[in-house]
């Protein structure tokens, strides 16, 4: 039996072994991926970011709980951008997944740094579609951080959960920081410190601010939970369930048809990077382009329309 | 007299206006690119990172200061990747440029979102050039945050100083941000205040190992600064200048041979994504490949793969 067809079976190893081939980008990983894609469809996936220290990982293993009692299997991806190790499941990774899997069919895998915050939303993405294809009906991606690596994230995924703490004391900053824009569900976590009444009204008058100026009737709630002692938890599986109602809409026809588009030109995108990229410019064409800039003051803006002009796009509407 | 006259006059109005037609990538803006490099490589690149709070800014003006001592002009990009603002002078530049511009010769642009890291950074890396053609033999690069934007920024730098404060609390997690790769001198600011000790002995132990796994002697020096009563900034000023000299090392050519070939790297991905893209997959081709994808089971990456092949990439060296 095949790695693949254990995976169908269901078997965790296989899956973690389908990952660690996506995320290596060994031989046939995009072959892989088209078989895979047909299976997907059925995940709900949650995104969920904020600063470090927010309590996001004890908020989702909460979380995920709830799903098991709704008979849901949970899918668990922690991205972390700031973090060097890569591949595998990491210690942390297994000694959480140990305290889970007693309550409920789950499976749990970090990613790390690859070079590039695009490289990573990609592989983000890809290790989604293999969860998905998996049959995981719940797949949260918790993000570490802001950046553009969040950003990316909460593109793909259908519900953002933005989690901050009072003591971030940053939480204006942390608004500006683009979380503002992504977030669909505002959790102020860790609600029994100091500050978080304030944080909560500052969240609210904010909210208030931008409701005005979209266009539908998502009301951007702003919850107060205290993770660690399970508070506030019901509420916003609660809230993440109105909001996929409210996203699906009268159909889910039109999310789902722009949602494919989205994903379409993101994966054309990285293929151009990772290939056409590395073939227009190779190591030996840029030495030769350098030496002319350095030499006889050709400069890299003319070069690079030098080089765009030779690359010849074939009609590609048949 | 042209915009281009007068900014070859050193007129710091027509500075302003060829950046922002940069910055809004005017028609024409790559040809003036192409204008303006010849004239670069005079500027010294200092980049400037770390958690927002941690005073990067006074610091920065502190430093121009000194620099206006040694007889040398200023450039400084405040490169905000969370603000919404966008397009020319903002009121805080303003009010710190008139109390910068008494001291010395001094100019500062602030630079915010763009929609993408990629579109920020490309961005960034033309405002300097366009600061460094003017004449600035010093151009600071602010960053806030943590994220793709500060790497990106740090690759354009000659000097990339990362600060940090005892009160983020997350120094580690700061470091652990993809900050202590990019690092070439670390400060601790606000040495003032409680955990600063502890904050720097964490640094100066993580820097230890550094060392030991790079080649070459540069220490990576760990300095405090306090840089709201101006304590610590000559000994940063110092540490800059060894920095400059041991990156140039024996010979410069080497240095400025590397930087020149990943600058040519950078600007030919960003053009792709910006022009080639949009060409490969216009809006229709989404519409239909996504029609594909719904209607009769096709997958993106196999259509990836179509498109992929529909690209010609012309031998390139003569």
């Amino acid at each position: 039996m095949t790695v693949l067809d254990r995976f169908f079976r269901k078997d965790k190893a296989a899956l973690s072994r389908i990952i660690s081939f996506i995320e290596n980008r060994e031989d046939g990983y995009l072959k892989l991926l088209s078989k895979l894609y047909p299976k997907t469809g059925n995940a709900y996936k949650i995104g969920m970011t904020g600063p470090p220290g927010a309590g996001k990982s004890t908020l989702v293993d909460k979380m995920a709980v709830r799903y098991f009692g709704q008979g849901k299997s949970v899918g668990i991806i922690a991205v972390d951008p700031t973090s060097p190790f890569t591949g595998g499941a990491l210690l942390g990774d297994r000694i959480r997944m140990q305290n889970l899997s007693d309550k409920g069919d789950v499976f749990i895998r970090s990613m790390a740094t690859r070079g590039s915050a695009g490289g990573l939303a990609a592989a983000t993405r890809e290790v989604a579609l293999a969860l998905d294809a998996f049959g995981c009906d719940i797949i949260i991606i918790e993000t570490v951080g802001v950046g553009q690596v969040e950003l990316d994230v909460a593109g793909l995924c259908d519900t953002t959960i933005v989690v901050l703490v009072p003591e971030s004391g940053d939480g204006i900053q942390t608004l500006k920081a683009g979380l503002m824009e992504i977030a669909d569900i505002f959790v102020v976590n860790k609600v029994d410190r100091d500050g978080s009444g304030r944080l909560v009204s500052e969240l609210r008058m904010m909210v208030e601010g931008r409701r005005k100026n979209r266009d539908g009737n998502w009301d951007y709630p702003v919850l107060r939970t205290e993770a660690i002692n399970d508070i506030g938890v019901d509420k916003l599986i609660e809230n993440i369930k109105s909001h996929r109602k409210f996203i699906l809409g009268e159909s889910s026809e039109n999310y789902i048809y722009n949602r494919v588009k989205s994903e379409l030109k993101l994966i054309v995108k990285q293929r151009i990077i990772d290939n056409i990229l590395p073939e227009l410019l190779t190591e030996d064409a840029v030495d030769y382009y350098a030496k002319r800039i350095l030499s006889n003051g050709a400069d890299p803006y003319s070069i690079t329309e030098e080089l765009i002009a030779k690359m010849i796009v074939e009609d590609v509407k048949t």
